[in-house]
């Protein structure tokens, strides 16, 4: 059972919320903040998720991914029913610190459709200005 | 001046979405959708914003990455004041298709700041549970 109470501050001055050493997320209306998982050996971007203060707070204290799940409106760790979960190497913030970036170990495909990444389709634009989703052959799982 | 009118058709079914070829991106209560910009050549996350169905068009046809900027409520053009112009190489879009990853050459510092990427301090907990943010020696300009 997770106990930590949200140990978060306000934001300070723009000058503190930049350049200084304290954390200070900024979530948005629906108290979350978008969070980029990133594979720590290959550089390759995994997915996007959501999490808000509780679920950042258990990423730090507990070294795995956890996001929240604005579909299901509940607490996600990583790979809980998959056992595709992600130990986090490092964890970075943005800026204005309203976005967060993790380098993670990730086990298996990070992606539900069984892909390594999320962004196995890239957009091809005709000389005619149509559009087309390519699937990239490199992001098997 | 950029007149195309905005291209995207509305989602189909969750297989469409998530397996079809067809760009159906799904933008946000704001109308926004969220774009992680990364180095093309290293791999490098350098930043997280934002992008309206006008702001995602003007990237696809130009090349170039335009962003909705929440806090002056207008386009932006990465670089347009600063010279720090995003090249977009590749654009590809997550599984359910309600976020961006662009791979971009980047001229110059990526942040405001003028560091190289936006995501230039990490989280460290020490053993008594406090955080404190740790400048990036390796992301300097």
């Amino acid at each position: 059972m997770w106990t930590r109470a949200t140990p978060f501050a306000p934001a300070g001055t723009k000058l503190d919320t930049e350049e200084g050493q304290r954390l200070t997320p900024t979530f948005d209306a629906n108290g979350l903040i978008p969070a980029i998982a990133q594979d720590a050996s290959s550089g390759e971007v995994l997915m996007l998720a959501w999490m808000n203060a509780e679920a950042l707070a258990r990423t730090i204290d507990t070294g795995e991914a956890w996001y929240w799940s604005r579909s299901r409106r509940k607490f996600w760790r990583k790979g809980e029913s998959s056992g595709h979960v992600q130990q986090v190497v490092e964890i970075s913030i943005d800026c204005d610190q309203d976005a967060i970036l993790l380098k993670v170990q990730q086990t298996g495909p990070a992606c539900h459709t069984s892909r390594r990444s999320c962004f196995y389709r890239s957009v091809r634009r005709a000389d005619d200005g149509s559009l087309t989703l390519i699937f990239n052959g490199s992001s098997g799982a």
